[in-house]
């Protein structure tokens, strides 16, 4: 059965670290569902993004293998006013899926205590003074247990590539990373 | 005075390299307009994203310091059908403009004769037979006189920090690869 994934973005997400994973997932074959604080979404560049769905239209009980969370500071702000992603992200901590952070992200885990106090985790640099209670790594993509986390819109399609590997298989990435010309 | 750059986008754009170029010109403070073949452009990967213009309503005679075209075949294909943008480009070369293709862009300025026989080019491998004729190099971003090519949405982002270089210089292109996390 096709692997699945929730991407998810408000205004002021990073949109290449959006449209990164969610770009990547979709060559491997995942299906990626995004949904949006809004229904236009405009990005922290100013780039208008039309979400597959609604957030608040995402049941709180359906089950993704993934959740992506793109930064952009102000995009993760706006996620993090949002209660029911957060149901929904804890929904699926309950059932061991995979949680998956880039950039500013990380720090909604933190903020509605989704990390535990030994994750090992990386994010932007600028966002790390609120995460140094955690095991905090200057790893450009970091995996520990069912999270992965990354650091910027410079390693989004390492971090895209780490989350096929979960979801698709070492080959998959490795095809997709010569097919995009990752180095 | 600002540096202007046009980037256009079509049905199958591949939407990690039109997306990286504008966010990474925009965070060099070039004023980026996008243009779209449509309202609502559906990219490689299904990302609905909405342009600021339509490209036939780009005036024929405006002069932007840049033309950016982001790949993905059917988008480069759809571009290509369009009379009205190579008019734009035809303009842009005659008054010495620069013009970046990456991926499979570089074939639109090939079809439509822009590119001259000694062009030192490179794009994505797989539309390598169709640019044969040209001085084709294997290198990740190739720069020629006032003609930028680079091959794929795994370059896209040292595609988009050699344009900043051009237009924006040096020491904003380092500073704006070290804040994204670029290796």
């Amino acid at each position: 059965m096709k692997k699945t994934a929730l991407v998810t973005i408000a205004h002021g997400t990073e949109e290449i670290e959006a449209v990164t994973i969610i770009d990547v997932l979709r060559r491997a074959s995942v299906s990626v569902r995004t949904a949006g604080a809004n229904d236009i979404v405009t990005c922290s560049r100013g780039i208008k993004i039309i979400p597959d769905v609604l957030l608040d239209n995402i049941d709180r009980d359906e089950l993704f293998d993934a959740i992506v969370l793109p930064g952009g500071m102000q995009g993760m702000e706006n996620l993090t006013a949002n209660y029911h992603l957060a149901e929904i992200i804890s929904n699926h901590i309950y059932n061991g899926r995979l949680i998956c952070a880039i950039c500013a992200a990380p720090v909604l885990l933190a903020d509605h205590k989704f990390l535990p106090e030994n994750a090992r985790i990386t994010s932007h640099p600028s966002v790390r003074p609120q995460l140094k209670r955690f095991d905090y790594s200057d790893d450009r993509v970091v995996e520990h247990e069912n999270l992965i986390t990354s650091r910027g819109p410079g390693t989004a399609m390492e971090f895209a590539l780490a989350i096929v590997r979960r979801l698709a298989g070492e080959e998959i990435s490795e095809k997709l990373a010569k097919d995009m010309i990752h180095q």
